[in-house]
């Protein structure tokens, strides 16, 4: 089977670039959507992130066989009640949540007895709303797709079907594994990034205008991720929390450490650790995951040989 | 005055790209160079990057009116004796070191009666090495000078009118502040992304290869500070510790704040550091210390607009 209408709810970077890659990869099927914010609504309308907008989001879902959540986590149980009424039988529900636990549940207890199989692109960039998104997000980007236990398996290929024809690369597992892994390769690297930017616009000795000037140092690479959406990144702790609580304690302990190294002047534990962690860098690079100029193919470098 | 004869010694990605850039920008100014390795010698060599290659620091230093140090900020104060006996009586030295209390205090001790005006250029990638340089590297980026109070005005605005060549805007500070600035805007940074991915590494919950896969959700941006070079970055922790231990006490701080909000489930608290944070990266971009384009135009979404 494959799906011949998808219904987007929630036309920010995500929802606007799954509705854009749909329209540019698989022209066959229609795309309806909607958005809880009127102003999104009529900028998503003008950009042509879907083919047909709504004014609810019943009417949005009407007579789609896929519907993708595309709000916040911790909206998805609302949006789900919210658009209920309009659902197909037959429909498959699913979403783009960056925590798949909670999300599953959330989405269970909202319509139960309904298809549901949660997908997580693990795509994106540092900007939000409508005019963010763009057809090529999720090209040689991951997804990762949690299907429940009892979920039909011909729904299932026609998920990740519909992800590859997007461009991305498929992986299943189970929901709380995919919360423990995007805790330590997403989560815990937003929240250092937020706590960092945090700390050094409190100073009294470094004024914002240095922090500012010199953070080509290496401050700079952690602003753009502090630059995300504050809601969508509330949603993900309040609803990943223990996954995210374990890694970060694993990274106070290994950060504690260091700190004793650095007190303590201990130079071979520095060393040690500086070594070993430049060949996960080059894996990264050398898996297509990660641009291999230096410094990300920065533009402010992209005249170095001229 | 201005400088005639500038000798680099320390041949990697920075003494390197100063080489290049003297030559590019200054060409009536005479480059001589050395390096400790004798491999990274006759590759400097065939690289071009100084007219003069030499095989002791002293001949490399002969007749130099300004010697850059190049070399990690551990390595200065055997570095500075190791060509004293070629300096000329009225040479300027100077350095490219990120910590400056530690290196202005090595550089005095180790050539008693010089003229020492350090300096900070706040540039690099995550390449080290002679292959790693190039002419533009400091171009649109800060130097930060450190000149100590007895330093002669002409000479420290020789040096200051050197950079400015180079592409750079120049800061004056003393050594001190620099040291703290520079914890917050590079070391701690560098610190946090070393141990994250270090973290990461060690996990047995999550394979190294989902670390690489699902990398793209935040923690590819901390591998790329952390393939930085290892003997560099544990000088600069051996050689900054104050600043960066009164640093890192802050940032610990507020993320044992940002971990209770989490256990806690306290939504408004996230919400309000991540809505802040955004304001600080728009300033980088717009005083051009960032590239303005989503996820630093990095080229595998080179292609968005097709």
């Amino acid at each position: 089977m494959s799906f011949s209408h998808v219904a987007v709810i929630g036309l920010g970077l995500i929802g606007g670039s799954v509705g854009l890659a749909i329209q540019r990869h698989l022209p066959d099927v229609l795309t309806s959507g909607y958005d809880g914010d009127p102003d999104v609504r009529r900028r998503a309308g003008e950009l042509g992130l879907v083919q047909q907008m709504h004014d609810s989001a019943a009417d949005a879902v009407a007579g789609a066989d896929l519907v993708i959540l595309c709000v916040p986590v911790g909206a998805m149980g609302a949006a789900a009640r919210d658009m209920a009424p309009g659902l197909r039988a037959d429909v498959v529900i699913s979403d783009v949540g960056g925590s798949k636990v909670a999300v599953t549940q959330a989405l269970q207890a909202a319509l139960p007895g309904r298809c549901i199989i949660p997908a997580h692109p693990v795509a994106g960039t540092e900007n939000s709303g409508p005019e963010a998104g763009f057809a090529t997000l999720f090209r040689q980007r991951w997804c990762i797709i949690t299907p429940p236990a009892d979920a039909p398996a011909d729904k299932v290929a026609a998920v990740v079907s519909l992800w590859e024809d997007l461009g991305a690369m498929v992986e299943c597992m189970d929901a709380a594994h995919h919360d423990m892994v995007l805790a330590v390769t997403s989560h815990i690297p937003h929240l250092i990034a937020y706590t960092i930017v945090g700390t050094a616009s409190d100073l009294e000795q470094v004024t914002r205008s240095e922090v500012i000037k010199f953070s080509a140092g290496g401050f700079r690479d952690f602003t753009r991720i502090a630059a995300s959406d504050p809601t969508m990144w509330r949603d993900v702790f309040l609803n990943n929390r223990d996954a995210v609580l374990e890694m970060l304690d694993r990274f106070l302990t290994d950060l504690g450490m260091m700190r004793e190294a650095i007190r303590a002047g201990d130079g071979p534990t520095m060393f040690d650790l500086f070594s070993r962690t430049r060949s996960i860098r080059r894996s990264i690079v050398a898996f297509g995951q990660d641009d291999a100029r230096p410094d990300f193919g920065r533009g402010d470098h992209g005249t170095r040989k001229d």
